[in-house]
């Protein structure tokens, strides 16, 4: 974030270490990606699940997938706000783009619905139709920073 | 978001019109700034204020800022993500940077310090250092979406 600047005296920027970045990465639930392809650049939020190295979405066919399919290079972003004290915590990868067949797509609804259950059970595999893509984006070049006031 | 795929029983996906977006871009406060050079994509969360027209923050010099000198178009997305129902609003825009100078930055600052205001007086101008730089994103092809459930 960027009130930094703004108020100097209420708290130093601090890096995350890998363990507070995986830690932040498995309690948060929204990403946000970011794409590029003949200079554009898009950025979508996506409900995602994380197994400590990769986060795994579901999603159907549409931009996003278009621009991601011709530029597999992504970045990802995960932040939270503290609005009422104002501190902040974020951490931005870059990743690549790989679309999900035979086992791995179960495997990734599955991580996916453990971690969105509501108390009801979802029939998976069953739902998915033709212009479903389940997709996971390997993160590489991990940084995380946060100030807490 | 993408968990439509998944619960298509749930909750369609809406446009919102322009009143809807500019009402949700009032009410938030953080914003992803997408910028891409030289192959690189880089999504960084920022605290905002809108006028209607452009989202305005204040940063200080460095990565992002480096990369919105050498490509000013940038993505803007906003979101907001109900935890307990799984509903989600999101503003996607295509904008241009522009860093602020003269009476441009006090304007921005005053529409900031009212936006974030929590019942202190903070001094401004004269906070700033040298590597503090003020920007405004004029937003274009504004476009959002809601999911209600």
């Amino acid at each position: 974030m960027t009130t930094d600047a703004h108020t100097p005296d209420r708290g130093a920027i601090q890096s995350l270490d890998r363990a507070a970045i995986d830690s932040f990465l498995h309690a948060q639930r929204i990403a946000r990606l970011g794409c590029h392809v003949d200079g554009l650049t898009y950025v979508v939020p996506v409900i995602y699940a994380y197994d400590g190295e990769s986060v795994y979405t579901v999603t159907t066919e549409g931009q996003k997938v278009t621009m991601m399919r011709a530029n597999p290079r992504v970045c990802v972003e995960v932040d939270e706000y503290d609005a009422v004290r104002g501190g902040w915590r974020s951490v931005i990868a870059q990743g690549d783009y790989e679309e999900l067949a035979g086992d791995e797509v179960g495997q990734a609804l599955a991580l996916l619905r453990r971690r969105f259950a509501r108390g009801e059970e979802s029939g998976g595999a069953r739902e998915l139709g033709p212009s479903t893509v389940v997709l996971r984006i390997r993160l590489a070049e991990v940084s995380g920073r946060a100030v807490t006031r």
